[in-house]
This record gives structure tokens, sequence and C-alpha cells, in this order.
């Protein structure tokens, strides 16, 4: 059995509700909680990632539970309150999604939306004085991305891009070896992502709505490969294919490109929509290592020039992520996976795309162009 | 127990030279011979690549034998005929290695010198009416590759490279996966080959002698590509990158390259002297494949997106080579890896250079650059 923190939360609240009345023996009311209480989150869009993942993962996370929902589907909102006992009045539609600034569950809107909604639902939540996760990629475009940035900070919110790969195991130990220089100095990244023919009715293919494999699969590796080397890249070259262009409209089939970071590193990536590719390698002077597949499951083995390894994972990759955000809220801090992070990977596609389009070098100052 | 082909046709040979007088009972002559006599190969430098793969191949290979050395350094010259039963007229040096044109022993000469020397002895040897092959990289640049094949037409000799890989298991079977379409059809291949940080005295560090890590590398990698895909290249960008100035004088640390072949196949290679990479993949539309390591070991096995692949090498992998080579000759056809294929990856060398130094795609025919 796993213990159920919405359940646990919910059962406070009508107790406190109800001034007391109903508290169990032994049961300790908010002031005397302790730990303090969990975070309350409301994911915004009731999807496949939503039911699959972050739902289940707000039961085991210990900072936070799912408070809240908001869908434009009445079914959807009855179902999942019944199953998650989320009270109705923590239940949002689109049109009434402003209003949720006037409820103290709700400390943390989740924007799960699809990805051409996420400033909009983003911008709103800020406006409403929540604190704000918005699902990757982080926008549609640099000047989304950064009216998003610029809505939290001036609502004083804390913006958090949902980065399940910041946490992940063998994502963080490919940091560490890279830090404690296990295998020598790093020289070279292999970052790549990509899966095979999405169906032609998908988002996936719909560049208007947010799809594209460098969007939807690229950010992935650009993040892989700038979290392992733990710097952002200076410049950039690339190089784009459609030969498909029945299937893959105004959309890239294949995108490739090379990253230069300070101090030597040079990275290689491709993303794709029709090729199958799944892979962090990293060279260092004198070792390497290798997850594979890296980006789509579950990871838990990899190796190493010297031996195989193995990572411990929990029920759902979004956990850490989901505790590290609600920590960073409660401590004032920042979460590792900011909407500034995010952001930087929106910058990084459009260098990519244009370094594609140009055929030229692009120099890259990601520090500069968050300031 | 190893058959040794090399001490029979010594034997044979003495024999023959005594008139008979010293042959056994039950040793066939030459004329009486069945299967047809094994061809004599002169090893035309006896470095490790000699000494450890070539020479020892050469005892396990079915249609062709060591005859003959060229050697500058008589000390070799000498362990080297005790060890193979090569007879002294068999033996030359730099000096009088024309004269090997009046010795009817020796069928090929294979030159095994640095790479600087490559292009003056193997039209040395075409010159003296002897079949070629030419180790990898097949020559500095273009120029001196097209005077090669050029000087072997001329001479009506045949041609060869020392690919091995041509014939090694596994990149037969990536051949076969592709033009088979197991997967479906191609769509993109990665293939790379790198290692770290060759000693400062290395001659792979001298671009004079032909160092530099694409030169001595990065044409396997080429190699792997264009065998698998099994079309050649129709455009390529490149980017070329030297940060430890001090270590990789006048040559490039690291290279990267991407192909475009015919039908809508994409390429990424990396090669590097400071970076382990080693690896052949390819994505089909509805399944992938793996080699890692592929270039620089006997590979025994690999895997695909539905199980693994396991591969059965002889004892050298250069026996396959030389077998066909020799059977090219007696047949007066062509072997598998012909010169003009070596010429092909140095076209492709200068070519990702220069798309490197302009940051241009450059567009490629091959075809039209042989004829």
């Amino acid at each position: 059995m796993t213990f159920d923190p919405a359940r646990r939360n919910t059962l406070q609240k009508i107790a406190l509700a109800a001034g007391g009345l109903l508290l169990a023996p032994g049961f300790a009311t908010a002031a005397q909680a302790d730990p303090p209480r969990k975070l309350g989150v409301a994911l915004v869009g009731l999807g496949n990632y939503s039911k699959l993942q972050l739902a289940p993962a707000l039961l085991e996370t210990s900072h936070c539970y799912l408070a809240g929902l908001v869908t434009g589907t009445p079914e959807k909102a009855k179902t999942w309150a019944a199953q998650y006992n989320i009270p109705a009045k923590n239940v949002y539609n689109y049109q009434n999604f402003d209003t949720i600034r006037d409820n103290p569950d709700i400390d943390i809107v989740y924007v799960v939306l699809p990805n051409f909604m996420h400033a909009e639902y983003t911008i709103r939540a800020a406006q409403a004085g929540k604190h704000v996760i918005c699902e990757k990629p982080l926008a549609m475009n640099v000047a989304e991305g950064e009216r998003m940035v610029a809505a939290c900070r001036k609502a004083g919110v804390t913006f958090g891009v949902g980065y399940r790969l910041y946490y992940q195991p063998h994502h963080l130990e490919a940091r560490r070896l890279v830090k404690e220089q296990a295998f020598g100095p790093l020289k070279f990244i292999e970052s790549s992502f990509g899966f095979t023919r999405p169906a032609p009715t998908s988002w996936r293919l719909d560049k208007q709505i947010g799809g594209g494999a460098i969007m939807d699969l690229g950010v992935y590796a650009i993040q892989g490969a700038r979290r392992t080397v733990g710097q952002d890249p200076v410049a950039v070259t690339a190089q784009a294919f459609t030969f498909d262009k029945e299937h893959f409209k105004g959309i890239h089939e294949t995108v490739l490109w090379q990253f230069e970071f300070p101090g030597g590193i040079v990275s290689t990536s491709t993303t794709s929509y029709s090729a199958f590719v799944d892979r962090l390698y990293a060279s260092c002077q004198w070792g390497w290592f290798e997850v594979n597949p890296a980006y789509n499951a579950q990871v838990t083995k990899g190796r190493t020039s010297k031996e195989e390894m193995s990572f411990t994972t929990k029920k759902y990759q979004q956990i850490d992520q989901l505790d590290d955000f609600a920590l960073a809220v409660r401590n004032k801090t920042q979460p590792a996976a900011t909407g500034e992070e995010g952001l930087k990977d929106i910058r990084l596609v459009e260098a990519i795309l244009r370094a594609a389009e140009t055929g030229n070098k692009i120099k890259l100052d990601l520090v500069a162009a968050s300031r």
C-alpha cells in the first residue's frame, strides 16, 4: 500500500473546515503539523501526461499533492475528482480558471496543456498569484518564453519547467562523473533523441500547435548535453532535413546540431521523427560513459569504459521534480529546473533552426540573453 | 595446429628449384597442383601492422601467401625471412625495390608504409608490373590518389586498398540489413571513430607524414557509413575543432561531419584524437541496429531493436580482404575494396575539411569525380 497524501490532505481540510469537529484522535491540526503542510498543486490539462505520470507521481511526493484540477471536460473533472478526492471548489474550467487566485488550497499551477497554450496559462496563473510549473517545451518561441518569465517575475511567483530529466538518477550521475572528472576532462558528448513516424493525425506533425521533432524531442537532447556538461554552449551549427514533404508538412523530419562549449568541449545531437535515436554518450580524456536509452524511459542501467552502471529509480520520474519545486516555493529558493532554464532551451531551438537555415555558425550568449 | 601455406609454398619452391630431387613422395608439383598456386604477396614496410596482422593473416589465407619482403632494416629482413621461410632473392630494400619486376614469385605488392609514402611505392609497384594493395588512408590527398589510380590503370594491374572493414562480418551484416530492408528503409546512420591523445612523439600528430584523426580514423567512419548505406553521399557539412593547439599542432583535434545520401538518408560522424568514439548505428523506419565498438576491434556482437547479434570472426580480420584481392587478380575481376574506393574516401576527407573551413555545405559527385 502506498501512503496517499492527497487523501490525507483532503481529510485534513475537511477537518479544519469543520472546526476540528471531525478530527480523529491523534490527528494533528495544520498549526501543530510537523512536517509542514504539503503544497497544493493544480494540474491544468488532464491529458495522458497528467493522467499517467503527474497525478500518480503526486501521490508519492513528500512536499506537495494533487489539490486541484483545471479541465474543459466536465466528465474528466468528475472522474478525477472522485479518484483523487478533490473537492468541487478546487475544480476549474478554462472559463473560471482565473478565480483560482482566491483559492488558498492551490499553491502551484502545473500547466500540462498543448504547447501553444503554455504561454497563456502560465501568464494567467502567475497573474493569479500562483507559482507555476510549465511543461516542456516551455514556449512556442523565445518571445513567448520571455513574456512568461517576465509575468512570473512581476507577480513574484516561482517559475519552473517540467524537466524530469534534471532529477533522474542517470542524468545526475552523468553530471557527477563530469564534475568530478572521474575520467578526466570532458571532451565530447553525443545527446540524441528521436523516434519514428508519428501518425498523420498527431499533434506532433502540426507546427501551429507546437509540433515538430526539435520542439518535442530535441529539447531533451539539448538539456541532456547542457546538464552533463554543466555549462551552456557558446556556438552552434546545424542541419535540418525534410525528405518526405507529404508526411512532414512544415516541420523538419530530422535536425542535427553541434554545440561548442567553453573549455574545448564539443557535442553532437540528432532529433528526428523518422529515426529512433535515444542516447547520451560522453567521452572524457581517459574514459567514457553511456546511457542508451537515455530520454524515453525509466533508465536503470548504463555503462562506462570501466564498468556497468545501475540506477535506482523512483516509480515516477517526476516525483523529485515536483518535490524540488515545492521545496523551492516553501524555502523561497529556486528549483533546479527553472522557467529560465526552459527558456534557454527555446533560445537554443531557435538558434539551431537559424543555423540550419542560414548554414552559419551562430555564436551564443545565453547568460546575456536572459539578463 | 594451423596449416602453414608459407612453409608449403617455400618447400614447393625449393623442391622445384632442385628439379624435383627433394620432392617427398606424395607431394604434388606446382604443375599437378589443384587448387591453383597461391599468389605471392610482398609486404612493403614491416611495422606493427605487417607484423601483428598481415603476416599472420597471410598464413591463413587460401589464395595468397607471404612470398616477399621489402624493408630498409637488414635486421628485420633476416628475422622475418627466417620466421616466414622467405628466400633471400625475395627480400628487397628501398634501393633495389624496382627490380621486383623481375621476380615471378611476387604477384602482389602490399604497401604498408607511412601514409606519406603510399603514393610513391604504389606507383613504383605498378610500374614494376605488380598488382598493388595500398594501406589506408590511400593517399595524402586527392591529387596523389589520382596519380596512383592512373598509374595502376596504365600498367594494367589490379589496385586495392587495405580496407579490412569491407570484409568484416558485422559490416557485411549491416549492409545486408539495409539492403534487405529488414527494418524498413534506412533513415539515419551514426558512424564514428576516435580515440584519445596520441603521445606527443607519435606520427599521428604529424600532418606532414600523414597524421591527423580524420586521415587515420575518420576514413573508417566514412567507409562504415558509405558501406552500410550502399551509396555515396551527395552533400556534406562539417565542423573541425582544435582546442589544445600545443598538443595538436597543425591537425584537428576533433572533426564532425554530416552526409546526405540519396533517398533521404542522413549520417552524422565524429572522429577525434581527444575522445573515444567507436560506433556504427543505423536507424531504419521500423527499427535499428548497432555495433559498438565497430572499428577498432574484433567485433563479435551487436544488437538490433529486436535482438542481440553475434558474429563469427576469423583469427585475423585481413584474411578475407587478402583472399578477395588474390581472387580478383586471378579471375581478372575487381576486389570489393578497390583503390578507387580508397580514393573516394580521400575525396570525402578533402570535402569534409573544405566544408569545415568554409562553413559551406558541399555538394558531392563521387561518380563523376572518379570518371
